[in-house]
């Protein structure tokens, strides 16, 4: 069996510390807080958003979730973000995706104050993450990166295969493993990649970010990798019951490699602390 | 001997085009208008100017370059490009690399208007280059690109291996071919990677881009593979005189690969093609 690469327990102890560190910001008369955009009926994106808001409530950080029925318009959105762009309450802004259909989604993340960009959606910090200037990581890539790091597996020199080149994983993650100082040598993969499993057996760190319920299994793997699976698919086990599994066939692949995330527990605590790291961040940059 | 990949073949009858396109500019009032600023004693950048000054003129684009001495802080040249930003008869700006000592590199490259930086260096550019947002590709990378397209060779599904992370063209390039559309699998590699030749050798296409004297030897590539030397470097041939050599030693590759690039002739005249299309689309961009 390979080693378990769980978030969960690298970030037991966390939240103490983040306590702490907000009990010292409420000292100084700043009380950290959170704006969730919501506009749409997606499940996943309501469930998210509570565990955020759970998450940062053991943080001691405010967290407001705002919701917009079916008849909102891209202006009524980008109207209420703008208020919480100038809001001093509010030092993080997350928009959940995907938005009700026909609000464009690119017009929407490109209001979000860069600021207060936590998840590092807009251009420009996409820009800067590309270039090496300081900005805010997507949560979800920095929260991979990390669990790298809590695990000892440094990817410096290490070739890491990311399957998945969406704007909000594979994309960001390619970008900051890349950078001086991280120095991994990066492939991404995607749908169109010819290949395919050769290039996943050449990794030393395989990742995974494509939403497709257990499509890696050990053709794609080699007994020395560490596998990371972002993947969060909601299937059904043929019994009427939903089961949440990975990208990866976690039973078929986990004699296989040397370590591996489980799903849930792997990757995503981090995520969530990336994002509560960012708000920490932007109240810095605010009082610098 | 390999194919020989010269963009100075391929882009022989654009000049003319790129005339047409300007007499009919000129025609409804406009006279398009790039300016190069230059902060620096640097031989490579006035070489580099005056070539894109020339290759301007060939296709009926006006072309100022502004030179600015050792003297020079970053605050003037701010105010300089801020000039360039409001001034209607410049629709295209370009700063060289590097400046004098001591001007902060990142704050000059931020202050270029996104509308008017055709080569794509601001942060929002970059950004938006990696959300597959509409945008000015850096020069460089996108002559890559065009490169293979001109001579037939589609990075659609290919393995494309980088050599080289800068800003200018091994990060951009990456981001340009891993996008929908383009469809490339893309690794990049730099002076950290592990297992360097064996990850050159599993390219379908190989692009040098570190500024490293002829470093590219057959050990590094195979009989079927494209390689594109986007390498400049100015060396002495041992009896004083410089001559100009690419990252790949061209004579030891030439008949162990498929296809390469000259260098110069290869890469370079497309880079000229991209700055000058990324002029047209500025206007057009600033007509809509």
């Amino acid at each position: 069996m390979a080693e378990l690469l769980k978030g969960s327990v690298k970030t037991r102890n966390m939240y103490a510390e983040f306590l702490e560190r907000t009990d010292g910001l409420k000292r100084s008369g700043i009380i950290p807080g959170m704006r969730i955009f919501i506009a749409s009926d997606n499940a996943g994106s309501a469930i998210y958003a509570s565990m955020i808001a759970k998450n940062c409530s053991r943080a001691g950080i405010g967290c407001e979730i705002s919701r917009y029925g079916p008849g909102t318009t891209a202006n009524d959105l980008v109207e209420s973000i703008n208020k919480a762009n100038s809001d001093d309450s509010v030092h993080g802004i997350i928009v959940m995706l995907p938005l009700w259909k026909g609000i464009d989604e690119k017009k929407i993340l490109a209001s979000v104050s860069p600021e207060k960009d936590i998840d590092g959606v807009s251009p420009l910090n996409a820009g800067k993450l590309v270039l090496g200037d300081a900005c805010f990581h997507p949560s979800t890539a920095e929260a991979c990166v990390e669990l790298l790091y809590a695990y000892g597996y440094d990817p410096a020199g290490k070739h890491v295969v990311i399957l998945g080149r969406s704007n909000i994983v594979g994309k960001p993650l390619a970008n900051i493993l890349v950078q001086k100082g991280v120095d991994a040598t990066v492939t991404v993969c995607h749908s169109r990649t010819q290949n395919l499993k050769e290039i996943c057996r050449s990794a030393d760190i395989l990742i995974a970010a494509i939403g497709s319920p257990s499509f890696i299994t050990q053709d794609y793997t080699h007994p020395e990798q560490i596998v990371i699976d972002v993947g969060m698919n909601e299937i059904s086990d043929g019994q009427g019951n939903m089961v949440l599994v990975g990208d990866v066939d976690f039973e078929n692949v986990k004699d296989k490699v040397k370590a591996i995330t489980p799903v849930p527990g792997g990757v995503s605590p981090l995520t969530h602390i990336s994002l509560i790291k960012n708000i920490f961040k932007a109240i810095e940059l605010k009082n610098i």
